[in-house]
């Protein structure tokens, strides 16, 4: 008898990021090589027109849509810390995802998953209230809708508390801290940029569910349900068509993660 | 054999239209008059906070629930002619009544209606580009919204060419030019005060299809389905009251339009 | 011989805040009572009309001029933290300055102080890099403004080492701990609401430079220049009368700051 | 007895349009070219700590600062038609030109001029009120600014008619219709990409005073003052560098504007 394990893993990256005339990433070089996209929702980028062309476009390559709402803070991209109340977070979030359910409704390609954006998405892994905020504003809107989140974080348990799906994330391309945190970008190392080095990491993250941490040490993530990508320089191309060709060869399919979880 | 014809009217009010810590309108006050609101969606008003407010309380009054999206001018309240592409314009209704949309799920209210707002509702009674940008939204969002349009408009012709209910909409408390379009409200005499005028024309557009123009003339209406009430001054809630027990005593039914249309 | 002390206090007041169409606050009513205005900059409220329209009023009353800015978050109103670097600190308080300083140039109105609003106010009380960017802010704007900062604050102090003049702020309305902080709003009995009350303890802050924390314990302020008055309420029209009728039957001269620091 | 005519002409360029992440232009790239920046004020692009590192260079390379004011509306970066009373729009570039005035002051890069940006420039081309508004603004501001306008449009004479320096621009990259109007973008043949031919209208327009329209007419100029480059292509990179070098040979003096008008 002979038994075979199978591997699935999902590419995910964020996209629609652009606003009117100012335009960010690379969204059509990328789209080929990921299985979910990350779509901005108006607050930290992501004007209308975007959202349209963003959904389109991934519809076109068969790539799961998801919603990435943030902060209101266009002026800092989102990723500035902002300190909302609970009901301000739970109703942000039903506002972009909202919107976000209407275009997918017009384009046929309905949502799959929710992930937050820079700080609101950094904070929640260890705020509960916001962690609660977003989770029943997902809930509420779809319980279908997975939201992605890091293993053991605490927007993770909030969301598999509350009953959705959770999509753990694992970050290829950045250095973890031995308690499962990332390394932060202000110190050298944060971020790993051979090819190479990143496959690496991503197989051995999905086969075995683990990485090896800056000290060495083994840090467990349990079952990896997608990776995240970076779309906004002309590494990351180099890195998301390396990575995707490089999970293939170690024989993991690549699919978009409501396909599998 | 005695034959009875019946009539039904909605009254329409513009709500929801706080942005933040920003208070306007007197929402509480003028929902016990009325049967379905025009919800802001952010872009010239209504915040994610007040829009939640604002459909619950509709909610609790037993009012239907619409979205009322307008031009991307905070600053402006979306009274300001803006020059959009088709584009555009369909995609910023898309994303407000979708957002709306949202909330309508979360809060078990669903939408019943769309009625643009300010500059974007004026410019589309007589550009078809704009007017065929809002319907496509609207149809392609969810084929049983109704929208809420002056009878002969570009927008009410549009609407109905695109297999959309319309609701013919009267302003009973202003006045009328021969061709059916409202006197300018910086001429005198554009806004009628007198609640008894008020109240008399009401029930006159309603049972009879007709309003006397400035010039004395009858202008044609057709059936109207909805009378718009403004929630912005104490005179408007007085208004609103008169206007209610006035068509109620007139023997007209006062009900959501999507009861009777 | 006959020796007489002589005292002096300003009332400020955060005015100028309604964004176009969104009015808040009662301009007209409090400008005869007080005698600076801290006119909102335009991020957290006060657009230009608004602003133009402050700064004449108050030039008519004789009411000195006063920058408020802060944070870019008109959906928080400015009261939400935020996590800025220095340098977007620095450039933001630049920026709305500078703007005020243009309107002041127009309307030959001088700008006599900044005081910055809601959580940036706030942060700057004890975040030594955001008092620091503000200051210098101030500073390379024009080294004859005066910066609005309760005693014994990072800001003062940062603003006083910078060799700016600083005006000592005093909340008369407001509950004090024992460490000079002000009781948070959420505690109860953190607003004084009686006039009586809320004048004497004015009276007593300028002319012995103490106030009375809730555990009875008297706080040391220094010297108190200006008492900050709130323009929001009917309650606060009737405190603002009360106290700047208060303060002159005490003996005190109610100047502009800058006639007397 | 020997007579030399000597010619003077500016190039300008729009800059500092970035806003935080969202980046456009290629300021860096394009500053050893110009000599005159028109710097964005926040309203269509350009948040402050872009606009502290746009004067920051300028001055680093010994161009002239301008600001370059817009309709606020982020999402259409300024290019779509608005409808502002002239209280809006006259506010509105005193708040944006003031802001520019506080860096410039912090910087020590005094303003030389102000350019409207996009719509707001090409309305004001033609519209009286729209050109007083801003005329008086910046008169208002400072009466040494230089106004930047097309010849024989109603902003320049509107700017001349107040007493204000105004310097005619030329835009060497695009076709002319006879009466001295700019082909619009949407015909064919409305950019002239060949750097040879762009040169050469130059050389022709400042030493002569005239450009050939579409259907082969002289277009009378008068003198100009300034040449319009982009920044935002490679194209345009190698087009500015094409033009100085052009110009310079042609024996024209490339200065900033306020050091010949």
């Amino acid at each position: 008898m002979v038994c075979a394990l199978k591997f699935w893993v999902d590419i995910n990256c964020d996209l629609g990021e652009s606003y009117g005339n100012f335009k960010v990433g690379s969204d059509a070089e990328i789209m080929p090589y990921i299985t979910s996209a990350n779509v901005a929702c108006g607050f930290h980028g992501g004007d209308p027109v975007t959202i349209a062309q963003t959904i389109a476009l991934a519809k076109k390559h068969g790539v799961a849509v998801g919603a990435h709402p943030g902060y209101p803070d266009l002026m800092g991209f989102g990723r500035r810390e902002m300190q909302l109340t609970y009901n301000e977070a739970k109703t942000y979030v039903i506002y972009q995802v909202g919107a976000l359910q209407g275009f997918a409704k017009v384009f046929g390609a309905p949502l799959q998953h929710v992930k937050p954006h820079g700080a609101m998405y950094n904070m929640a892994l260890k705020d509960e209230a916001l962690a609660r905020a977003i989770t029943e504003a997902v809930l509420e809107l779809d319980h279908n809708l997975i939201v992605f989140a890091p293993p053991k974080s605490v927007l993770a348990k909030k969301a598999a508390d509350a009953g959705l799906r959770v999509a753990h994330e694992f970050f290829a391309d950045r250095a973890y801290n031995p308690d499962g945190s990332l390394v932060s970008r202000r110190l050298a190392g944060a971020v790993i940029e051979e090819p190479d080095k990143v496959v690496g990491r991503a197989v051995k993250a999905v086969k075995e569910g683990v990485v090896e941490a800056v000290n060495g040490e083994l840090v467990e993530l349990g079952t990896v349900h997608t990776i995240c990508v970076h779309g906004d320089t002309p590494t990351a191309l180099k890195l998301a068509r390396a990575l995707r060709s490089g999970l293939v060869k170690a024989g993991i399919e690549v699919e978009a993660v409501s396909r599998f979880i």
